[in-house]
């Protein structure tokens, strides 16, 4: 073999190996990056219930539609962003739920599925933002789905059980966090709540600003803490907010909820820790419904924007971004239309949860096919399949089921009537056991190995912000 | 905050920050491990049609029966492999086929699916091997299907189809290349060739050793080149093989194969380049065959070993380990039995095209159930279930398609009816869009960036080998 002499020119010889240009040695980039930074601030987002396909399909589709990557993609492509896979698995399952997938980041212990923050042998494993808080830190969760839900319980509380929602709002009550925004009024109002006592008064009497609408947010001080809940339950799919008035007034999104949250805590000397969950991409997964999937899974990616704007800005920030499982392995499937099957979604303007909640049985089937084409960029269905479709919902047995599909919609049928005009296909409409994706940008990223155990997920954000974990 | 002091009394405190036990800067550990050594080898592995959930499965299989990760995942817990995520798309598709995958790396050119190292305008590109071989290094493949297949034929030669098998056949016999192992005899063997030339005795008087078994291959001369074929077409499924003694005598398996390839080529001063193809996994994939699927899962995860250990060994060899597309995008499904469920599978014994293939229409309907149990893992199917499945046989009409489906058998059905008993979903039986996982070992692995387009493989390759691309 001939040594080509051309290669010694190069300029950036490093390493003792010969580096080519667009082959630089990375370990030499995030040193460079990361030299006399610290950890002072984490943001640790979030993407629920996202299998790889998801986080593909978004970064294909900015790809094709706006010529550019997603910010998650985009981070890796710049060369960055630091990855690994991470093993998800909780203590009775290979397959995990939110509750245990977040506790195990959380309370740095496997739990059982369903169990937050506390082990099969009843052992409290204190959350890691109480461990931040009590270290000096300011620190708050933001969320699309309830602030109470899983996701984010699991780095505040305890639960015995995730379900027990009202008592888990009455818990947070006491946690003096810094910043909480996202859906599940009614744990909070006395009006819905069982026990009928009144959270947000809570919380004023606390000194919190308590905000309902986008605009309230906005305007909040920067002097007090926040809680901000604009839904009762969780806030719209992003393409169904899009298409109501109302919603894009009054709910704010999930990058407008990360902008203020982070404006809230910035300038704190001893630096702030946040969790941000793009909630509903599970529930979007759980419902075989792509569009809700594709567009609250790019909503979630433009708070990775938010998040890696502002670190690259401030310098000590660490940016965690990750899934807690897979949900539905959804893919992009091969075949001669799957190009134009796949820049079909371009034009969906709804959730199948929204089609499917505005059905009646007496509606006539033509105008139902037209909604159909109208609704999910053309697609064509027949008069048989209207039909099928519009037999479900006269039919009192033999009714879908399955997690947050509580009116029970034909999820299902309708998912399978829209594959052959997509192209994307689903495993089943639950968690897979496929280890998350996670990727890492800032002061604290060039420690992460390739692979890592989700518990020590828990060790390694402590180790990174030089917080002793003496709890 | 306060800062710890006990973190200041860490002996690892290394590029400006605080390092603590168990989360070293990855930077310098990949500095340390590749300082002052060169990529003279390269073995490049691919995982055909390898979804992110095949290559998970097959780690907790392992982790769950022997105790042990996957080599493949072993490397990423060691903190001393790179990995990325890898763009496949092809000319023609955002859903790559292997030909079109292939020849992106093969050629750095995107080109149509079906297409080998063809660009859409008509332009040859130069396979990578062939700029290999002319820069002095000794080169080859390995293969668990034909020898003249779309994967290894990317990194060879030119063919305006995959299918034209004689043809590849044919241009393989001028190549000189120096290790060439897998299936596919039929294309070189002069009964079985649409022109009856005689390929095989065209490679013996160029000087090749030719061999036909396992044992002839083991005792292959390294002074000569060598060629082998193992089978009329593909080899056979891992899980099949461990149960016939005539399969288990004649065929070598993946990790044996590469083993014999390295020893051929080790001691060559100019290094060697070779590509290893776990080829099954795609048709495993495609027949939605779970046991079929796993078990050459775990032959191509023996493979790296093999290949990771030589490398350890040898130093001066980068070992880059992938797939060229999603196929399928299996996974575990969440369930109260899914971990009993996949532990069934640490039983099963054949593959379903197997069991399928020795299905008569007039079996006895209660030896079909026993069977079935007996196969796979004690799954209890009903009389229905059974009855279903005999009916397949007895239809000229609806009978099941597919690629590699060449005697249409009732794959779909019989992974649908298997579906309940081992908690694993497909969502068709086709390749998906997923970007693939890529891993890397050794020296050049340290210029990887943690995304990467298919087509920059080709110029990462050469660039870190050191040989320019003049071609």
């Amino acid at each position: 073999m001939k040594r080509r002499s051309f290669f010694k020119r190069s300029s950036l010889a490093v390493l003792g190996g010969l580096v080519l240009p667009g082959f630089e040695a990375q370990a030499h980039v995030l040193d460079e990056a990361n030299k006399n930074k610290r950890t002072k601030n984490i943001i640790f987002m979030v993407s629920d219930g996202m299998s790889v396909g998801t986080m593909v399909m978004s970064d294909l589709y900015l790809k094709r539609k706006y010529n550019r990557p997603s910010a998650w993609m985009g981070l890796y492509e710049s060369g960055l962003g630091q990855r690994a896979l991470m093993d998800m698995a909780s203590a009775s399952s290979v397959v995990t739920d939110s509750s245990a997938a977040s506790s195990s980041w959380g309370g740095g212990v496997r739990v059982n599925n369903g169990s937050l923050n506390i082990s099969p042998n009843g052992k409290e494993n204190m959350p890691i933002l109480q461990k931040f808080k009590k270290a000096g830190k300011k620190v708050g969760c933001i969320t699309t789905v309830m602030i109470n839900h899983a996701t984010p319980a699991g780095f505040c509380t305890w639960s015995k059980s995730r379900n027990a929602m009202d008592e888990i709002a009455e818990k947070y009550a006491e946690l003096d966090f810094d910043v909480m925004l996202g859906g599940g009024s009614k744990y909070f109002d006395p009006k819905t709540r069982k026990d009928k006592k009144d959270i947000f008064a809570v919380l004023k009497k606390k000194g919190y600003t308590v905000v309902h609408t986008r605009d309230e947010m906005l305007k909040a001080p920067t002097s007090k803490p926040l809680y901000g809940t604009f839904a009762e339950d969780a806030l719209p799919y992003s393409i169904d907010r899009e298409q109501d008035a109302k919603e894009k007034a009054t709910v704010p999104t999930l990058a407008e909820m990360t902008t203020k949250a982070i404006d809230q805590l910035k300038n704190h000397p001893n630096g702030f820790v946040i969790q941000v969950e793009g909630g509903k991409v599970d529930w979007a997964a759980h419902g075989n419904d792509i569009g809700a999937l594709l567009y609250d899974q790019v909503a979630f990616d433009d708070a990775i924007k938010v998040a890696l704007d502002f670190a690259k800005k401030d310098g000590n920030t660490l940016v965690v971004i990750t899934s807690d499982h897979g949900n539905a392995n959804p893919g992009l499937i091969y075949g001669k239309q799957c190009n134009d099957n796949f820049d079909r979604l371009q034009k969906f303007t709804h959730s199948n949860d929204w089609f499917l909640q505005n059905i009646k049985v007496d509606d006539n089937p033509s105008a139902v096919r037209e909604k159909i084409a109208a609704y999910f960029g053309g697609i064509n269905v027949t008069d048989e399949q209207v039909k099928e479709l519009l037999a479900y919902y006269s039919k009192a047995e033999k009714r879908e089921d399955g997690l947050y599909n509580y009116k029970h919609l034909p999820y299902k049928l309708f998912s399978e009537l829209q594959k052959p005009h997509t192209s994307v296909g689903w495993i089943s409409m639950d968690h897979s056991s496929d280890y998350t994706e996670l990727g890492m940008y800032g002061p604290g990223s060039e420690k992460l190995k390739p692979f890592m155990r989700n518990t020590d997920m828990h060790k390694f954000l402590l180790s990174v912000a030089e917080v002793e974990d003496k709890f």
